[in-house]
């Protein structure tokens, strides 16, 4: 398999745009890409797209609006993990050979979805639907375990919102640049005791590119093109097969095999944008991914240690629950946020001297206990 | 890359099911597959998915019903050719080498979704939709053109449906088994001048899965594999590019393409299952594919060639428009049809002696006039 580079990065604004299409959002971002490469936009020889809500094709409708066709499109769907999915199938195609250049797109609209952010009914046969296994009562229901087993409190919880939303602030394109205390998260509205809303992430709009390349292209467009290093992707076992619903196992199932892939160790890893979608699942993410031993995670965020200016910082954009969470443009939107980092673009919220960042995303609606059933890792380096 | 088999295919019942789930026609589909190939679902590597309408996870879900986990599950969408894309997405794992066992999913279940078979509103932007330019609309016109340019007639057209409705009578698993003559079809409700209700394909719940390895898997499995000669994908350019709305650059193009990665001509072909979701579609693609010259598909199509007993039976399964079309499950189910063709087991409409079939698939909903912007074709040979 060849080296890939990723050369462009770009990003949408992240918020609420009840008047945009998810076309018009898909086509910021891809033109922010495509400028940041410095390609020619009809050097693109293979496009895969994710969209979660109201998918048609996606990669055609979003490439329509920048007039790039006559291509390979690929529209991929996996919950949270759909952008991810779509960055690796580009990884996967120019590794093997296929094509030489190629763009992931990751889009959402929740505000103008009919599904989006409604209570979804129960297919039939859904017997975890029709229980009321929603995200929240999912997450709710761990964090009471978290608590019961580690020792966390609610204020450890609190304080991943807090620290998350203190480097959102620091991100021009976060949807909250707002901080917020301890107190305040506590005392915001009781979603799901004892998840309050200042606990989840937000319904957002986004979309996020990146153009990816073979190291030959990559090295005829900068002296410096950010290497991916690792790619996995892997849906676990179903729920009622998992004996502890604080661990993942397909989480650190493919954490291992990323490690091994790229030839480093979790202490290597200078940065790490990764699935907040509750703040406590952040603190179960340190342990899936090996930042700290098994049941340690609060120590971990207590010592300072995922906060930027920290060993380790851990969702430096603001996270999903800061910068907001259009569900399938978050995959490609992590590996941005590594981007920038490794090449040291980062702003005020740069992580000194950052040479290898890991993109985590976890995705999952069906499979209920088992929260995040579909883990996808890309580890990044320059 | 290496050589790929497909060793499984199976299918669901093709029809209106309002009492049953998208995942349990695709656990239907994909225990035929297993049984059909004799592997066992521990076996399966990977997993590629597609569902145009309400999807949300769908490998997963589908996948859970026979108790299949711990895997690389991908879920891709492309209209009518997701299955299609499902298909080439195996294909290429196996190819490339990442995996040696693997299972491609179409699933649709039109009858329960809240939006498939309604007419869909507009995106915000979306020009060609405030313009009504809906599926029917776009291929009445196409068929007063083909009328104008090439004298096709509508009987013609209803012979298409006439031809399809008699191979569907032959299947057991399509959605109709019934003949209609010329009078029925041309006397059937009007939908969109000249296109009467019988020119349509209609509206279906079904699935299909095809279970794909490497050449030295399959031979453990079976003394005579079906191979994989060529997998071409490609979106075209934008329907306001295009000059003429009787040809498909794209088609052409992807046709061409898939002919040389086979090594072989049209001429070579003994059967072709296709997108006919309107009566007057079938003849165009006879021109896009090269099975006659361009102009040249109503000569062809009275020649009785691509009849069951003609020279190239063309959708002998009955196609979309007799079997039925659950959308992204067309994709796959093309091919199942094409195996059991080339194995000699397709009962009362085997096409005698076949060594090299053709599953093409359109799909495309956002582009205007390049009706089917999309293309896919798949030529396996015995």
């Amino acid at each position: 398999m060849r080296e890939v580079a990723v050369i462009g990065v770009g990003q949408s604004v992240f918020g609420k745009f009840p008047n945009r299409s998810a076309a018009s959002l898909g086509g910021e971002a891809v033109s922010t890409a495509l400028k940041d490469s410095g390609i020619h936009p009809k050097d693109i020889q293979v496009a895969y797209a994710a969209r979660s809500y109201d998918a048609n094709c996606t990669a055609q409708a979003v490439l329509k609006e920048v007039g790039i066709g006559a291509l390979e499109m690929v529209n991929v769907e996996n919950a949270c993990a759909g952008g991810a999915t779509a960055f690796r199938g580009v990884w996967k195609e120019i590794a093997d050979g296929h094509y030489d250049i190629g763009i992931a797109i990751g889009v959402e609209s929740m505000t103008t979805s009919p599904i989006a952010g409604k209570l979804i009914p129960p297919e039939k046969d859904d017997l975890e639907g029709y229980l009321g296994m929603t995200m929240p009562a999912m997450f709710g229901m761990v964090a009471r375990r978290q608590m019961a087993e580690s020792g966390a409190t609610v204020e450890d919880f609190a304080r991943v919102s807090v620290k998350n939303h203190h480097h959102g602030s620091l991100n021009p394109q976060a949807m909250f640049r707002k901080e917020f205390t301890i107190e305040e998260v506590l005392n915001s509205r009781m979603i799901c005791d004892p998840i309050t809303q200042l606990m989840c992430c937000p319904t957002t709009d986004g979309a996020a590119a990146v153009i990816l390349c073979s190291m030959d292209v990559a090295r005829k467009y900068t002296t410096s093109p950010i290497k991916v290093i690792a790619s996995t992707l892997m849906t676990g076992n179903y729920g009622y097969l998992q004996k502890d619903i604080c661990k993942s196992s397909v989480g650190t199932k493919t954490a291992k095999m990323a490690y091994e892939m790229a030839g480093c160790e979790p202490k290597d890893i200078n940065l790490v944008e990764m699935h907040d979608a509750f703040a406590n699942e952040e603190v179960l993410r340190y342990e899936d991914l090996m930042l700290c031993e098994p049941g340690r995670g609060i120590e971990l965020l207590r010592s300072g240690a995922t906060s930027i200016g920290g060993k380790v910082p851990v969702n430096p954009s603001g996270g999903l629950l800061s910068l907001g969470h259009p569900l399938s443009a978050s995959g490609v939107r992590t590996v941005c946020e590594v981007v920038l980092h490794l090449r040291g673009k980062a702003g005020a919220r740069q992580t000194p001297n950052a040479r290898v960042g890991l993109a985590h995303m976890l995705g999952g609606l069906v499979t209920g206990l088992e929260h995040g059933v579909t883990a996808s890792i890309h580890i990044l380096a320059r």
